[in-house]
């Protein structure tokens, strides 16, 4: 990376357009030429680890591509690594959280031993759209006993709503569109 | 992690035994604890950034909990990282590849622009059991141009014959049941 590139810039270099996935109408984000590319990935990494450092204890990855962005993540952080799953992935005891999409339900869930009460957690994934997968993540975190100290996401679809979702928690961005 | 535990040792108490998971039966390998573990997930990803270090250009993970080993381990490796999904879930052109299971058949894919060929690719997932999976993941490689420098896992059920499976590829496991 050029050392005068700004991070959303670089991010936005390594996103691309996939028009009418995964259904007709939606733009989708595909950050995986981001992925390919270490020197991206690491600028990446490493600006949450900036911005955390010390101030969390977990990182909680939202299936599948927040376990990209996650896992990474909670290595350079120190820290260990959680996944949050859609329902039936998780082999142990699990407590799960249902919510709306735009047409139907989906379930989520997390290992109820995942971490002890007074944790500190930092959520992640790739995109936030509406916002409604992260919000049950983040009500699965609280319901453990957990603290959101952050949710972070690669990109943030503005008009979506997603960051009203969220209400009180932290939410970062590298770039908005 | 103490000193003197071994690695093998380490891991090993570091994953549980779910029994009847995913179906009645099957004894699953559950690692969420080591991710949760980050000293055993440090340990994890530096035995195999010691073993490749140099020797390889990108790491390929597997659907799903392959991301969470896989992207870490590129991370601190200083390559990039590719996944390759079940059909239907990545977003740009593919290669499929289609491959047997007990009943019946799955298909996983790559991007088709994931990397160029003479590419030395190391391919992880958290349990080798058949090997139908890795073996299809190599074949996807090698249809781009890759070469499969590894295959690396943390867990090997040595009786199911996934060694096998990957024919001359360079299989590692951190710990064989």
């Amino acid at each position: 990376m050029l050392v005068t590139e700004s991070l959303a810039s670089l991010v936005a270099s390594r996103l691309r357009d996939i028009p009418d996935f995964p259904e007709r109408g939606v733009v989708f984000k595909d950050f995986t030429p981001l992925l390919a590319d270490h020197d991206a990935l690491a600028a990446v990494v490493e600006d949450v680890v900036a911005r955390f450092r010390g101030d969390v204890d977990v990182v909680v990855g939202i299936e599948a591509r927040g376990f990209m962005i996650g896992a990474a993540t909670a290595y350079a952080l120190g820290v260990g690594f959680v996944p949050v799953r859609k329902a039936g992935k998780l082999p142990a005891a699990t407590e799960s959280a249902n919510y709306a999409l735009e047409y139907g339900h989906a379930t989520i869930e997390i290992h109820s031993d995942a971490f002890t009460s007074g944790t500190r957690v930092l959520v992640m994934d790739d995109v936030l759209a509406t916002g409604g997968t992260a919000a049950a993540t983040c009500d699965l975190v609280e319901r453990l006993g957990g603290v959101v100290a952050g949710v972070d996401v690669v990109v943030e679809i503005a008009a979506l709503g997603g960051r009203e979702a969220l209400g009180a928690r932290p939410l970062h961005a590298l770039l908005q569109v």
